[in-house]
């Protein structure tokens, strides 16, 4: 398979994701369905999204192996192994902001090759390739490519909520927080999409899966930023859990210094 | 005038500030140009938006007064008055989140009459009209109308920023968070108005001038929903400048006995 074709293929796979997603979005306004965890809208796009994703991807290349958070791993010996999230973002989406995504990695071993985040609802979609610059296409504008940001005080610091910083990671976070210029909540995701158009400069969380930070390497580094776990080391399976993204690669070791305990 | 008239002119006001607002909205990748106050994108966007509106207003309700936060009050006397905010949620405008909004109230001397919310990235709005079904239109979905959620221990909170509930609210909020079901972050006005979608069961922020939550008030109890201060009284320009909005009535009591010191 060459390289276009895998980017076809997930391509494809967040189409249908998307497809699969998209009816349950604001659906449902009864709680009562909200409250039924395994029978909730969220669940049920998720797991739908994540089998008709396993579907495309094991039609177009069927020697791939496919891990995803509810269906586990698929063909565990192939190098090549796709990892995917439906929904990054399950708090954005049962309150029906759109700004949730569905994530698709390619891994060659431990390594992210291939890294799609979709915005099935927007229609905005960001398409990293290693050693390629990144992608992305949508109705809102915005060009990719990270913006210079040569001082932390000048830096826009991004975070999902502050439970992903709390307990052990807080110390850190807060001295990084208190050395940028401002921080804004929410985004998944999607804040990371946002780096890599240059609106964001650091985005700094723990509690990060496999499955929530992949695709997310070739589009940032695509668009000229790093992402790290918060020693500065490359983000693997099995690592710490914690990602630190910039998109100015000089804040990089400051961060890395005000993170650490 | 007529009622439909003022509505007329609500719309035509959101229209305007709408296409002001987009052609800024992630145009500036430039972090210099952020950081230049009174020269950043956000300030003109903000200034010239208003400016706009004032102009469309003034000219088809020329007896009413108009107050917005950068160029201050029109016509003091006048007993009907337009409140407008042309970008509540800098943050998530800066940092290129279509989840900001243009507000725009209509007061009768301290009382709201009709509010728009306008997202005028997404295209979605919110019309809220005293004693009428509120309004919504947009390409995403949603319905309006506040959904029941009889018990907190169920409900969703969501909350703009861990800033907007610092200080001496915290200890009231945090007893709060702590009794429901989950807490969100980020969203500013476009929280308010996913609340009146039943996305949400509750919202409680500090820092709230008249500009950031008159508009939300003809939305949230056109939709079913109740908007106080913290102590559960009716919201008024120069009060405590506290919101508490809830999508069911029966939460109203008990979220003002836990936010009280």
């Amino acid at each position: 398979m060459t390289e276009a074709a895998w980017i076809a293929a997930a391509e494809a796979a967040a189409d249908v994701a998307g497809a699969v997603i998209r009816p349950f979005f604001r659906a449902a306004q009864g709680l009562d369905a909200a409250l039924k965890e395994d029978r909730s809208p969220v669940t049920i796009a998720d797991r739908t999204a994540e089998q008709a994703m396993r579907a495309v991807l094991g039609e177009r290349c069927p020697n791939h192996g496919i891990l995803g958070e509810e269906f586990g791993l698929q063909q565990p010996e192939a190098r090549l192994r796709w990892v995917l999230d439906p929904i990054d973002g399950t708090r954005a989406f049962i309150t029906g902001r759109p700004v949730f995504g569905t994530l698709i990695a390619l891994l060659d071993g431990d390594r992210p090759i291939l890294g799609v985040i979709d915005q099935p609802i927007t229609g905005e979609r960001w398409i990293g390739v290693e050693g390629q610059p990144t992608r992305f296409r949508g109705p809102f504008g915005g060009r990719p490519g990270c913006r210079p940001c040569p001082e932390l005080g000048r830096a826009e610091l991004s975070c999902t909520s502050p439970e992903m910083v709390a307990a052990a990671l807080a110390p850190g976070w807060q001295r990084l927080a208190s050395q940028v210029r401002r921080v804004s909540w929410g985004g998944d995701c999607y804040a990371y999409g946002l780096l890599a158009l240059g609106q964001i400069d650091i985005i700094a969380e723990g509690d990060m899966k496999v499955w929530d930070w992949a695709a997310l390497v070739p589009v940032i580094e695509g668009a000229g930023g790093r992402i790290t776990d918060w020693s500065g080391q490359p983000l693997r399976p099995g690592g710490p859990g914690q990602a630190l993204a910039v998109g100015d690669a000089v804040l990089l070791p400051q961060a890395v210094s005000l993170l650490a305990a």
